[in-house]
């Protein structure tokens, strides 16, 4: 009976699940004075951005610190009223970094909530802060100061990752295993080569978020709403302040650009996409078929119905959030395609779609970390692996060594090849004999050719899986990350 | 001097976001008595879905509540224990309701999270619920549920707008404006007839939504984790207890199935892309140099800066979701792509594009709904727009209507369009002298095309823009929309 | 020498690639009249769709045949223009079957090309063929029923791929192997279960296709370019001329509506995403480590280096496609985005993305048939795979018919698996001893677990591995079959 | 009769479009010798890429004529073989240069095309060629060779646009027009302040190809199939000859790495979504309502009804090709998602998503340069858009440099506009005693308000749209124009 009353309540709520009102929202709406109608509390909360733009509190006071100093050097404050801002703004802080800080109804964007609780504090005064400065110049600065910031989370995590593979294909530089294309057997490599590879695309990610980063920090603070700031602020004085690198080029781009969140949609995208590619590799490595790996008990869970299950949950969602960063790039570039010029309200995209592909690239950059420091490595299995097929290519390279084109010293091992398999043989099992129907160039030393660490080490050519070249690779990696992680 | 403070505080927070311990993880994991490793609490956190599919109480509590019936039926558990168990799920039913369940640490999901609020609740019998049962197919006859729940929800917001729109049409059936193709000035129509135009597309969004909504009224519960149900469980009975129309085919497919979910996704994006297109006219129309229309100040922002301004918001943010929505869709398709079948751990990815299409779905609607119903039109600006130009074709059809092949009369008529450019004037103002150094079919009476009403009421054929297509248009809509709203 | 002047040459070429001038392209454009400008020969290459729109030629012609009856019997044309005109476009039906028609510089589109090659061949009539009809209808009738049969192609494809599937099901029932989730050994399963599970998801995709097919069967000639027919045109005579199933509602929305464009992109994308699915276990399942099943050297390739390779490339190519597909789909998405209402030329990319997904998809069809058709299976390899930890849960639920709760005898069974693990040897191997230190429950008949087949054949309820239900799987597959391939 | 013949074949045609088959395919397959089963013509067809590989066949040779030099230094070929081989690879170039170049079944991709042409001109020398090679290594070096190129020739086209607008914006720096945000008229700016807020997105896009460019020219030849060069191959003379900037640093990494070809399809989307923006732009304002800019006819069409319509089909293309790129690159990141590492045949998507990008921004770039420079701006519509509410922000910042804070200035000028919508007059129309209702601070200098030179010039911090700050942009661009152009 209780029952039926509480599902009664709970379908009421859910299918009206927005007409929950809002607490009345009048009061200190920036526009002030000029609306007469009443709003919709759907609306209202359709509008809001308050509920995930808050996470740049921060941001939003050192833009107005720096503002309210441009203000008093172009004569709009006062020295006191400065000071008044200043302090205003520091205890703002304080009550955000407290986690005291109270959202009301009609702050709805952090802009708001902090400028009205500014003048809470400071009375009069505040209104002066927003002097010849226009939300859309704010929010981008504030976007800007907030992602130079989380560019270098992102960098840290990333160059933690790829010290950890570094180091791990350091100490485990002469394990051997199958190296796979197509995920065919090709050849044998180092288990240290395969590491590094993964490697490799994180370094190049490295930099490109370098680049990146330059292009985030440049300051559009002083571009107003459209047409520039008319108090001829010092702009210089403010990129100084917020330690950027430049200053905007034109006030019309500079509000409504928005090309720095895109790129790092998409750059945390490829990112993740270099992660799938890796963990999809050790999700196959991890079955009971390859067994070549063990994940760690923290990064596997299990199943709650098949108690022997152990589940590589932690690769199965790196993989996933690949598509995830790509959906938010997509979404955003989506939102962005047709927009005139300007800023225009589709922009508020941008927030969450950047706050979430934070987030995700961050956990994802961790896990991963964990999950390559703790794997354990079935040296056994791996060798085990290596089967003497995957010396095909070798056998040819005999035949080149002894002066046989390449081609024809293809189709001759080809035919090695299968001739062992018509037999039900591995290919070193085919005799002399066997071999010389095929070519007479065979000679006894062709026996040297089936040994998995004669093979590798002919890989000495750099980028090659060489013992050599693969403690170059190691050394690159090392001095690369060097000046960067000190 | 608090600030440095604060801001050092502030600054571990942001660089480490998220380790934040979450309280000891021991306890209650599904898979028990096997794991002997740590954890980390970043993978945790990683991991758990608790903080969103909490949102499936309702469906969980369902589900179980039949599972536990034919459990009973099958002999697994006695009657007096199903009694206890659906007792303890409608008690569980009740605090999810009131918003007193207290969700702890280590309920990773929702179903773990019932599961050991239900042992709590009623002890021992509580471990017999899942017998036979796997999250794989427990997670996905939850969503079933849940998002059967949700399309009715989308349709009466749909239908609503499509009564809207349709009320609005019949009711200013008489108001001329200018058609436009390629954002040009092409023919004179009834502004009825371009509301009617939206909401054709948005008729086939509802009935497209029918048909999905029985694709997704499939039951998988009694799939296991991939097997099937060992037990021979009665799945007709849950398909009964569940209200389901079918029962799913295969046990593999059946877990890993989440095309219902990505066809959703893809529903949501096109139909907000046709609300996006809609919106995008009504930018246009209500720009000042169209000044077709007014939002409602309900619908409408205005500016941190300039006190004039009076934005479209609410028109942008429907077109802005078009972008969001694919997004997802796009997310959640890349996340499925190349996964091998049965369940895999990237379909949790599953849950948060669901719910966030399905809000955002929501709230467009609705709030379409407001700005349609209280959009303000200007009928004499539309009138003033229309001009003579806009004629050509009729001009071109009085010469078909005298007998001259279309393609000639064609370029008759933009011989003529040509001569009133040049001369400056409109194209009404040619005199017949003019008209007849084009063609000598031009007569006195080529002064009735100049009529802005003779030229829409010529298109009577369905479909057509006269008076009595529009007509038979709305009433098309009324007749469709009588079974489906009562 | 030479070759350098070669280079020279090349080099031009590649920097003004699309330089090359276009034979003069004045003529019969069919704006005529008016423009008085040059063109710009990279503009008019831009502009051009007929390299790609020829396609639609014989939908063209079929519908410009019945227009002209329509035209007929609303007095446009008398009975020798119509005749003359019909026969003018059979002889250039004609003409295209037989590869021997003749574009022209001039001819932009498919529409312009038959309707100039019809005035070239019957003369003045031609002109009379547009009356009332507008490019942006026709262009859409067209794709309409080039779509209309493009997806009766793609589903016999589609039903031939089921039907191989089902066939190959029934014949191999007997075939055990393991049944993986997470990648991880699960549970024993029928092999045929595993087919079906694909079989499933297609029969799916076939029934949605149905459903789309009524969708894009909707006339929309008769709707002008934007304000419907002014010469209350027969819209039912061409409607039963055409053999659509029904009328457009509203000319605005039908001359720009691509619904059926966007709908069939996705059903592609979706679609191929099933196989790219199917895709993946295969190319997993052919992996040396698995050796499951061997490819056909008619769908595999070799290595250009490495002669023992036998590469799965039509399953990669499967997957691939999978992306390529969802591009095209998320392409014209965002190309719909935010346009206004009614023809823009934007509209213009739907055909490129409609003809290489129809393209692509019957590729892949036809590939994945005959992938399927001459797979080998390697049973023994298969059942050898099976391993008696994959038992686990039937240990558990050994001890469930027991009397113990589920949750207790999942745990109890995990301890086994440990204990197992920590002796290291196989689940089966441990002694009613060492269990009965986990549960005093287990007795001797416990051996009676350790069997594959009595382990599939629990799963008798309908949807599972057990023999009856896969049985029951194919007869449902083969019924739903038999009238869609008649 | 004959009609329903040619429709028979047709109607076959349609339904097996591909069982055309190819001239037999045996012959000179790379992998030759093995394999003994037959082949499937649709899956030859699926597989094959020479149809549209074949563009990269100047690179190809320029990395074979490198890779002789090097196997030479090796000693694998004699000196008189490589001249034989650089020869021959000469009259290949040749061949292609002039078209005449034969390709011929069997042919599958580029690289065994002119390979197997090799042979027939050089004999058994050619098959030395490969040695220690892949196609891995190969296909890698040709697409970077070939976008090397591609991105130089891009360069080209954006700075000749990016120059046009420049230019454009120094002389007609005099005229002012509305600014819009949320496309409601928002401040006076200048049209010059418009063109740079466009062209400064595209010098940004030309910066990132640059840094993209560094990124493209990396030498993978060398690599091998997966685990390097055997034969100590010269990798850095490679480098040098082909000009490449460095060597890649893992072989596996560098034969699967594809991050060059999404970077680039990723900055085409996003370079043609600035486009698309001020396609958007430019759409509004040729509008008939708008009317401040008028398209040249040679970037202009006309409708095949309406003879008086003149439309953007040029800057609708622009704006549709912003999907179809993003499509391209959204295709190619899902092709990539959850691949395993190393060269799998999804790869294969690369080339078609990178030369129709190339191709789809090339001809974007060109029309965008056209229809700027030969644009007809309509100075007198758009001075007479400005309207004195445009100055209610300027009617603000009176107040504020009375002395009154800014949020109560604009709170002030808000009631002054509302007070002029009430009268039904412009807000310049308000009379001093009207004002002084609102604030006492409005003294009768308050009539230079009303000024949009005045207003304009206020802007002259950098970035603004004062005429000094617009010619220092200007200035910029050139500065930054030229090293780059010269």
């Amino acid at each position: 009976m209780r029952y039926k009353y509480a599902y009664r309540l709970y379908r009421q709520a859910r299918l009206h699940p927005r007409s929950t009102r809002m607490a009345s929202s009048e009061g200190n709406k920036l526009w002030g004075g000029r609306f007469v109608g009443a709003t919709d509390p759907i609306m209202e909360k359709f509008n809001a951005s308050i509920h995930y733009d808050k996470r740049m509190w921060a941001a939003d006071i050192q833009g107005s610190k720096a503002y309210v100093k441009a203000l008093e050097k172009a004569g709009l404050v006062t020295k006191a009223e400065m000071e008044q801002i200043l302090e205003g703004m520091d205890k703002i802080f304080e009550e955000w970094s407290k986690g005291v800080f109270d959202i009301k109804a009609g702050d709805e964007d952090i802009h708001t909530a902090n400028e009205r609780r500014l003048k809470e504090l400071i009375g009069e005064a505040a209104g002066k802060l927003h002097t010849g400065r226009s939300r859309n110049d704010q929010v981008v600065t504030d976007m800007r100061l907030w992602l130079r910031d989380g560019i270098s989370t992102v960098t840290g995590h990333l160059l933690q990752l790829i010290n950890t593979m570094m180091e791990r294909a350091a100490s485990e530089i002469d394990i051997l295993f199958p190296g796979y294309t197509h995920m065919q057997r090709a050849q044998p490599i180092r288990w240290s080569h395969w590491i590094l590879s993964h490697a490799a695309a994180l370094c190049r990610d490295a930099e490109k978020l370098e680049e990146m980063s330059r292009r985030v920090n440049i300051l559009p603070l002083g571009s107003g709403a459209i047409a520039g700031n008319p108090f001829n602020i010092d702009r210089d004085l403010l990129r100084k302040e917020l330690r950027f690198d430049a200053i905007s080029l034109n006030s019309m781009d500079a509000t409504s650009d928005r090309d720095f969140v895109a790129e790092f949609l998409f750059w945390a995208s490829l990112c993740v996409t270099h992660l799938s590619k890796m963990a999809e590799d050790l999700i196959i490595y991890s079955t009971k078929e390859f067994a070549f790996v063990t994940l760690s008990d923290a990064y596997s869970t299990g199943s709650s119905l098949m108690p022997q299950k152990k589940n590589p949950d932690s690769l199965e969602l790196i993989r996933s959030k690949a598509g995830r960063l790509f959906g938010r790039c997509s979404g955003f570039l989506m939102t962005l395609k047709g927009l005139p010029s300007t800023y225009n309200k589709d922009l508020q995209e941008d927030k969450e779609a950047m706050f979430d592909s934070y987030d995700t690239v961050c956990a994802v950059l961790q896990v991963a970390t964990g999950v390559i420091s703790t794997l354990k490595v079935n040296r056994t299995a791996m060798e085990a692996a290596l089967s003497t097929d995957m010396l095909a290519t070798d056998l040819a390279y005999y035949l080149v060594r002894k002066g046989m084109p390449f081609r024809e010293a293809h189709g001759a091992s080809g035919k090695a090849v299968h001739l062992a398999e018509t037999k039900g043989i591995p290919l070193n099992q085919l005799t002399l004999e066997d071999l010389k129907t095929i070519s007479l160039l065979f000679e006894s030393d062709v026996s040297l050719v089936w040994n998995y660490t004669n093979s590798v080490e002919q890989y000495s050519a750099p980028g090659g899986t060489a013992e050599s070249s693969v403690t170059a690779q190691i050394q690159h990696i090392r001095d690369w990350l060097k000046p960067r992680r000190s």
